[in-house]
């Protein structure tokens, strides 16, 4: 890489092989995170070819799997090992992937040695019949037959709160799985200044008076042929078809089987926009990037993959909205459009179509949302979710209260539940998850600051068609590390600073000031 | 159902829940059935979706996963739960079920006992290395580059087979693990019988002179229009897609996460020939069927599903030749095919489409051979994994003997190792399943014996587009039993007789003098 600035940056990280205690650790470990990705694959399988018929006997599958890896997860000899490996791992003998491998591991064991075996089953069968009852709930939208559910999983949630243990509130404990340390009051300190910033910049692009044509989007879209043009950008942004796939399923994700060598993704196509399908493939593609990015010695084990949910986030947010909701990239790529539509999409250049894929507008569909807006859909699941495992908040009224809030802050609210409360798959598993999205915007934000930095023909290359010198830079400093550092650390190497919020806000008003010509 | 002459036969199998034996061996049982049907789903994926670059890890995950399995099989609390129920299990106070299950604990648990763990995970590696070999060295044409994990293969499955245990023959150990008791010397005389019908009925029809003409199957037949008739063949059947699914992989199998409840099949369609794809998908659905068959009860346990490979395949063979190969079927079916390929089959009449099906022609293809040719593909297959597994033949030349069997069998030879040695997927994993194919065709004519004599107005109600009554009395009368009994006893309570070749030798003759007028 002609960007390469210090050899001990691009080093790969390697684990110790010297050592029998990192070797049986290994061993372990690699026993564990195999059939976590057979468990993985199980669920993909749930979501994209399960018939319908099965739902309940893989909820039993599932739990066993659950309680067998509960089982190695609190092997004494695991406990033991990491006892050994406490302080000596911190020497100079040990690399830095020894010491995350060992922190993960722990992390890994207290959870598991805190939550019994029963508690585990328990939670996979709920999350699979809780995901069966919600995708039927939002084909019918009815919410009520969902609740049952929804309410198990509070119960569940909480009593895994009291056993993991927290300081200040149950909420505390369910996002420290997702993002080591954070804790709520954190998030409502940081949301404070997002929800600011968001509604500023709201009202003044909606007094400017000025708009953004976005109705080249809107139209009759084949669902298989923007399946097909998702797959094509991902390959511009240097996904690696080798090493994963493409799926169609209810609400896009992605998920891996051995990262860096199984990531697949999926999309959802909306035949009545364009964005929805290729813009998901752009998000999910930064999370499959991420995870394909990993160094090949952490694969089965505990630091392949992303540092935290909200590293994660981070790049699926950098590439779907920094990148890919730039002129300069699809001046690059605008031509897959105009290829996969030429009858719509012929004549129109870059700035027209990012114009309209950049225009504000409160919506209903969280995933469909600009990044103006995207944050406050947010900030409304973090408080009621939050309400929820306090125990401050009735199941029955949350359709209710999730369009109030969709009102106070959006100033619009969903006439079915099926596009308001039952949109999102998250809470057929639990809570915690969904403020690591905006988290992962501001690490976005900052990350996507320094990229710029290191280029100072960042634009005219990705124009030119080239996006290969971004996920060089990624990999490089970010992506072939996965959870070896916490994530403030890993911002802080990528960077040159720790974790600054002020660079969202500055990019969220200088992006849409530029947008909207404010 | 009108057929039913005895309500004993009718009652659905169960285990005894009042013996916490029974019930600590269910649950024992249900973790291991749990843990394999995700194996099965990660074999499937392999067959279906899996990205290159993830063969080895894919590999090195279904190790870990037969390590695991196999430290529950050698439990030593299932060693002494099954000691305590040996005899106490024969006593009235237990079900047929409850002996199937502790004969199939049984025998599970002494197999795993006998094979080490490092075994059992080597055997996964090099399956999962040894599929991916083969399907390029099948697409390369390329048998060197298989050669060197067909050796690997050879000398584990010796190992297994001297771990085993034997009378005669190391093949003996391998056949008992799908049939069990069947030894090598028993299908010698069985084949024999076998050997000697199909080549006397061969010889009959070639000597007649009489021909049939099969040239409207061939043409050019789109392959996602043969998946979506394999489709509607397998809902005619009473094929359940709310407990199943299909897909396309290079060798059609069918595979279950979980019987009765999520049973799939696969089919490989092949543009020239029309029933490449159709044909495998009755053969398929009949396998799956049987599995879709297994009483609820049972599910989870070993002993849902077949009885035996033998019994597996004679319900593969039963739908596709006894029934899918005739005129009464195809009468009720063949608007079907009309549907499909509007172009070439407006016109056709059953008879018409199902002499072409019965058209008898020595192939290079074992699973596109006719009645008369398909049992001499085993016999070939048979004696040459016998000579390997007895360590009579050097792998270098099997391509050669293969082709001089070929030559004196069926008087033709590939030219191609692909459409020859290199064709079937069976031997990236071991050996002793061929001969189960022409035990099933045994068992299948037996049983469709037994069928037509139960139903007086059987072809009219084929013919009428009825299969279901076909299925409910193979449900009632074998499949809801899974594996509870052993399959002569099946055979012998399906049909009031124990198995007795001579029905085979019988319908061969019969059925193809008619085909040929001979």
């Amino acid at each position: 890489m002609a960007t390469t600035q210090s050899s001990s940056i691009a080093a790969a990280p390697e684990f110790t092989n010297s050592d029998t205690r990192i070797s049986e650790l290994l061993t372990l470990m690699h026993t564990i995170r195999d059939l976590g990705a057979l468990g993985a694959l199980a669920a993909w399988d749930q979501n994209t070819a399960l018939p319908e018929g099965a739902g309940e006997i893989r909820g039993m599958q599932m739990a066993t799997l659950q309680g067998v890896l509960h089982e190695h997860w609190t092997d004494p000899r695991l406990g033991t090992l990491l006892g050994e490996l406490t302080d000596v791992v911190e020497s100079a003998d040990f690399t830095d992937a020894d010491r995350g491998l060992a922190r993960e591991a722990k992390r890994g064991y207290d959870q598991a040695t805190k939550l019994p075996k029963g508690l585990v089953e328990e939670m996979a069968r709920v999350e699979a019949g809780s995901f069966e009852a919600w995708r039927r709930a939002r084909e019918n939208n009815d919410f009520a037959s969902f609740a049952p559910w929804l309410s198990r999983t509070v119960a569940l949630q909480r009593e895994v709160a009291d056993r993991l243990g927290y300081a200040e509130s149950r909420y505390d404990a369910l996002l420290d799985l997702f993002e080591p340390g954070l804790t709520a009051s954190q998030v409502d300190s940081l949301f404070a200044g997002v929800r600011d910033v968001s509604l500023a910049t709201l009202k003044r692009i909606q007094a400017s008076g000025n708009t953004v044509d976005a109705s080249i989007l809107e139209g009759d879209y084949a669902s298989d042929k923007q399946v097909a043009l998702s797959e094509k950008v991902l390959r511009a942004m240097g996904y690696d078809f080798n090493r994963g796939g493409i799926a169609v399923s209810p609400h896009p994700f992605t998920t891996e089987f051995g990262s860096p060598f199984d990531v697949r993704v999926t999309v959802h196509p909306d035949q009545r926009f364009l964005q929805a399908a290729v813009m998901a493939a752009i998000h999910e593609g930064g999370h499959a990037l991420y995870e394909q990015g990993s160094a090949t010695a952490l694969a089965r084990t505990p630091v392949a993959g992303g540092a935290s949910m909200g590293a994660h986030e981070s790049q699926s947010r950098l590439w779907e909205n920094a990148i890919g909701r730039s002129e300069a990239f699809w001046r690059g790529q605008i031509h897959l459009v105009r290829e996969t539509f030429p009858e719509r999409f012929g004549a129109t250049d870059a700035a027209t179509f990012v114009r309209a894929l950049n225009a504000v507008k409160p919506s209903l569909i969280r995933i469909e949302a600009d990044e103006v807006t995207y944050n406050l859909h947010i900030i409304i699941r973090f408080e009621l979710e939050k309400a929820l495992v306090n125990g401050e908040v009735n199941i029955e009224t949350l359709p209710s209260l999730w369009n109030a809030k969709y009102k106070e802050y959006l100033g619009i609210e969903p006439e079915r539940d099926a596009e308001g409360i039952l949109q999102d798959i998250h809470w057929t598993s639990g809570f915690g998850y969904f403020p690591t999205y905006t988290l992962g915007n501001l690490y976005a934000a900052q990350i996507y600051v320094a990229l710029r930095r290191s280029f100072p023909d960042f634009d005219e290359r990705l124009a030119a068609g080239d996006s290969a010198f971004v996920l060089g830079w990624l990999r490089e400093r970010m992506y072939q590390y996965g959870a070896i550092y916490l994530p403030a650390k890993l911002v802080e190497m990528v960077t040159g600073e720790p974790p600054n919020p002020a660079y969202f806000a500055e990019y969220l008003t200088s992006k849409f000031a530029g947008v909207y010509g404010l």
